[in-house]
């Protein structure tokens, strides 16, 4: 069962929390509330845990997922909503979002769960999306290379590769630049 | 620039030509008409070659890919639409439609080079595609199969494999049964 715009399975998003952005996959399985891991350490892991609050902001620019994962959101791309009783922020671009109260109700070593509850939401513009792999695949090799960066394991830069190929054949602009970016951070 | 719904590099479309549906690139690139490469003995090249139309579909539900590379459409998933002083045909479920006068401008030996001229267009419901990198994985994963079917190529085989472990780690409940449509039209 969908949660307002969160399908089931993971969705990824850019993940607002005070004055942070960064691509995350919220996960909703049938039946629970929708959930989030965040690894301790990272700067969206310690907002949650001091202010509570999230936003899921649905973009359909495949540039800002490489950005938001290697570099700070700048203050002027967000902007600050009343929703669920709190001044929560979201990005000033997205075409929609969610706002959710946050709540750790798990840990690891490494990591909180975090249940998360739907307290707003609003659709900005009509953006329809068509499938595109270049698009896809930016998504994939960011995902792939937020942990390259950390291990430079070579299975993974043969994946980053492999989905960075797919964005040269069938990507549109943004992600063509947003390949570019993959490629420097991962000093290829 | 983009071409109406079609954005530029290559949008995955469900091309609807006479009584038949298959998944579909369609290429745009900057100052040029929008594009499609069609192999020689299949439906939709033949019937481009003999009617001169197509239609591009644009549907939210993953499983339609898989199912319309590997099978044959309902007619009843069809239905007629008067454009472009012709009668064309549309998925019934599409979410939005661009109808195109296809002209075939190029030939190899394999392969027609069709240029595409927009007729007609219209979106028939505000349907928001979130990222789901489940849903992602079943187009690369759909493209990657139906080479497959045809040659039994190992490296394919380990591509497909890797976007159908996607699938099950990030798929709603559509993306896992086109996952397992693939499976079986594989033979893993």
């Amino acid at each position: 069962m969908a949660v307002g715009l969160l399908g089931e399975g993971i969705t990824e998003v850019i993940a607002v929390t005070k004055d942070n952005a960064a691509p995350i996959g919220i996960i909703v399985r049938s039946g629970q509330a929708p959930k989030m891991i965040l690894f301790k350490g990272s700067k969206t892991a310690e907002n949650v845990e001091k202010y509570g609050w999230v936003t899921a902001n649905f973009v359909s620019d495949s540039y800002l997922y490489p950005l938001y994962a290697f570099s700070d959101v700048a203050k002027s791309d967000l902007r600050k909503v009343f929703v669920g009783e709190m001044v929560m922020q979201l990005l000033r671009d997205a075409d929609a979002w969610m706002a959710f109260t946050a709540q750790i109700v798990n840990e690891t070593k490494d990591a909180y769960f975090v249940e998360l509850e739907p307290v707003g939401s609003e659709y900005c513009r009509d953006e329809m999306r068509p499938v595109n792999r270049g698009f896809n695949s930016v998504i994939d090799a960011t995902v792939h290379a937020t942990r390259y960066v950390m291990n430079h394991d070579p299975e993974l830069r043969e994946l980053i590769e492999y989905h960075l190929g797919i964005v040269r054949k069938c990507g549109g602009p943004r992600d063509i630049e947003a390949a570019a970016l993959i490629k420097e951070v991962c000093g290829f």
